[in-house]
């Protein structure tokens, strides 16, 4: 892949809301999940986006948080994933965490280690991937 | 905590500004600043957000800029927390500032080492954590 | 510099497109490029940014994707900077590349590691800088 971003998911536009600078649009994922995402509307526009067309969601890896268990908080974040934890790799500042998706796919999270620590996450521990709708670029084939 | 997002200020809910996709709703904080946060309609509604309610703003620490001294600039980010450089872990890329707010709690920035060494940036520098209304996320007890 | 966002571009705002809580602003970089900016009326009106009106773009480098060679993808982020990789420096989790822009200027952004594998990315690489409008901090002389 020649692009930098960990987290390309591929899915069908399903709603379009336009406001006067900022649009809305929904993504139903192929392995079922719904993404939200916010664009500007001049971008709508030049990608041609519409109900039904195949497009791709991307996320960097920073924008994503992790939560474990039961946090007792209702987010405003739009993108709730459910998934479980596939790898943790640790730097000296951050570490990257895999999580395999529930529907199908990965997403990679940048969280610093000290957040690893006070979560005491572990491999293999079921999580949510929150980001929020302004965190994702849209993409469809040129 | 079991939600990796290094900041989360708790307030309550002061204004709530409605646009066709996206709102603006401020928080005062319990240590006395105020938060801005954009978020869309569709999580104000699920969130029942209203005045007077208690909310927390979670901000990811790759989204918070620090500013030292005089910057000469005025910038278009909402959010601007005067506070006192606690901590500086340094990595191999990226440094994690722990900066001690000037109300209460402890904002936590990712900046990269480049950056602190342009900046001589020591613990004990009084600083700004800056991050955009759109940075953050609001979280309501479920 | 006394500011952590390692982006900084100079131009002059040449558009301002105002919705209900956010307007959209054109900047025309010293460099030639157009950068876009979402950000809130409420900072709109403090900054009192108009057209012909002198401006910088900051970008925070973990928000920055780079794209090499042709993806085969259109994106819906509004900014996409043409340059060349001048440096990589490789941390244990992340990277950070300096891209040379066409125009003038640098811009540095944070990846992962593992993205610079993928990507098999070096120094010398022809590459785009892709950033959203709501990434997009505005400053102006206070």
């Amino acid at each position: 892949m020649n692009i930098s971003a960990r987290n390309l998911l591929s899915g069908k536009v399903t709603t379009v809301r336009k406001g006067a600078i900022n649009s809305e649009v929904e993504l139903s994922l192929d392995g079922g999940e719904t993404i939200a995402a916010v664009i500007t509307n001049a971008s709508l526009e030049e990608m041609g986006i519409k109900e039904g067309m195949e497009a791709f969601a991307l996320v960097k890896a920073p924008l994503v948080i992790i939560a474990k268990g039961n946090t007792g908080l209702k987010f405003s974040a739009r993108n709730v994933l459910q998934g479980t934890v596939k790898k943790i790799a640790q730097g000296s500042v951050n570490a990257e965490i895999s999580i395999q998706l529930q529907g199908s796919g990965i997403i990679t999270s940048i969280i610093t280690k000290g957040s690893v620590a006070a979560m005491a996450l572990q491999e293999g521990d079921q999580v949510s991937a929150i980001f929020k709708a302004s965190s994702v670029i849209l993409a469809v084939k040129a």
